[in-house]
């Protein structure tokens, strides 16, 4: 049994370019695009669309900006139903940057916000809607979020915004199934007229059981990545995922292949996973930085140092 | 908020010893029963009580065996709180190797059964009772035993066995959290004078959602390893396990400790974690002996083709 609604979104390069500067070349994402499309994906995203004013060429790659014509290089050639997914950062778009999508590859358009930037962020969703793209609005460190503001976003959004699907994000990797079910139950509540998508992180190796809970109480978007590949300790594997949902339009074997010929090689290159420190970020509810500088130092090991230093960070 | 009823026993050695043929050196198993005695761990199990007419002392080392001189070994010297457990296979077992408690540093015997077995089970947990031991019977492979042969044996141990505590073993890491709101469930509501344990396994990294699962259907004993070690994808990892849980009683930080000192060199010798082949047997609900034959070979990473082969071992 299941639920013809459930779309998948694939955010491998978006979201593992959040550990490579976002250089992935463009044969690398080729291949992935064209695995992710055969395993009937319902989207893929392939990076951010920022403002080159406020981020050097030199420093970032290709995904950080997503221009049109380094997406039509990805896709050219390559037979697909998957559609194509940007993210835009609340404060890092220029709106001239974005055409109106009949002269576009992309399809949709996923705004970030905290709940803070609410408006801003219901701003920028109307206005790529009115530009004919698919909008959804991507609530991040939610688990530090949970007071009566985020009772008000959501109020505001139901009313404001022409957003289709609005997202749970578990930047921290912080979220118990307990949480989840929480706050899929309170998006549903007071969202009636949108779908309601998850985006796990998997500090503490919960994105994909915590996906499975938002399944459970009816969220139909869901994310996911090659291998879990992702920052910090990643995201649900999309592996997983597809392992795990009936729905027969899946196939998982062009990402078993995937990981097989791409994956293996990169992990030997970049680093995510299960790695402790993410874990004791995850515990604490806490931004995973302060982990991912360790992980750049010398003392990349030393577990109960970084753990007594974020305890004393709550003071 | 807590539950005072909560026990965790790590069986890190007991089930990490079945990737390395039980051959943790002294200095090696008396370092993580330091570790796990001062992180206020209640039970720590260090291996299999197997007869040596059945196994050979050449082929395995001595956690296979677990003698109480041993055993000895190992506490000696150390402050501990932490009680002692061993496992015991159905039918490899030599119920005169087992001394009556009052003479052996053991606490408790385990005894590990598939459904199909569980009149020795509870013949076997009666007899170690009656020595004086705490006992319990953890029904393996559950995934694959859940007819009603499944309710019968909990009936039968329900009017039959004076184990204290049932186990529900998901082998082949392939429960999801329903299955495990079902099958703690089940056992409450026929076994109404014991405890229920849960004892994960990782393949589709739900081996810690799946122990929140149960502690949230009222499961009151928990396994977990150190960083997860274990069979072929391994356990719920113990510091994960550690974090969620509320008691007082914790402290993560020799657990930490271990991690960084002895478990990130030994990953480096020995491999578990999260591996495709394993994640596919879960998805299967297979036994990982293929899985881990195919590690031990040159074609250790074609998913695709270990993936058909496990289509075709179905038909």
């Amino acid at each position: 049994m299941y639920r013809p609604q459930i779309k998948v979104l694939d955010c491998t390069i978006r979201d593992g370019g959040l550990i490579n500067n976002h250089k992935f070349d463009h044969r690398f994402v080729r291949a992935v695009y064209k695995a992710v499309s055969s395993a009937g994906v319902d989207y893929i995203e392939l990076g951010y669309r920022n403002s080159k004013r406020l981020f050097s060429q030199e420093e970032y790659g290709p995904w950080k900006f997503c221009g049109d014509e380094d997406i039509k290089k990805i896709i050219d050639g390559i037979e697909s139903n998957t559609k194509i997914s940007v993210m835009v950062d609340v404060g890092r778009v220029d709106l001239d940057d974005v055409k109106p999508a009949s002269e576009s590859p992309v399809d949709m358009i996923r705004v970030a916000t905290y709940v803070k930037d609410i408006d801003k962020a219901i701003f920028l969703s109307n206005h790529f809607f009115d530009k004919g793209y698919e909008t959804t609005i991507n609530i991040m460190a939610i688990s530090r979020d949970q007071g009566p503001e985020l009772d008000e976003a959501l109020h505001q959004i139901e009313k404001e915004s022409k957003a289709g699907i609005i997202y749970i994000v578990d930047s921290f990797g912080a979220l118990y199934q307990e949480t989840v079910e929480h706050l899929v139950k309170l998006f549903k509540s007071i969202i009636k007229t949108k779908e309601v998508g998850f985006h796990g992180h998997n500090h503490q190796q919960l994105a994909f059981g915590n996906t499975i809970e938002a399944i459970i109480h009816d969220a139909n978007y869901l994310d996911g990545t090659v291998y879990g590949i992702g920052r910090a300790a990643g995201n649900c594997p999309l592996e997983l995922l597809i392992g795990f949902l009936k729905n027969p339009k899946f196939d998982i074997r062009p990402i078993l292949d995937l990981i097989s010929d791409e994956f293996i090689p990169l992990r030997r290159k970049i680093e995510w996973g299960y790695i402790i420190p993410y874990a004791i970020s995850g515990m604490m509810n806490e931004h995973p930085r302060q982990a991912m500088a360790l992980r750049n130092s010398d003392r990349k090991e030393n577990y109960r140092e970084f753990y007594e230093s974020l305890i004393e960070d709550v003071d």
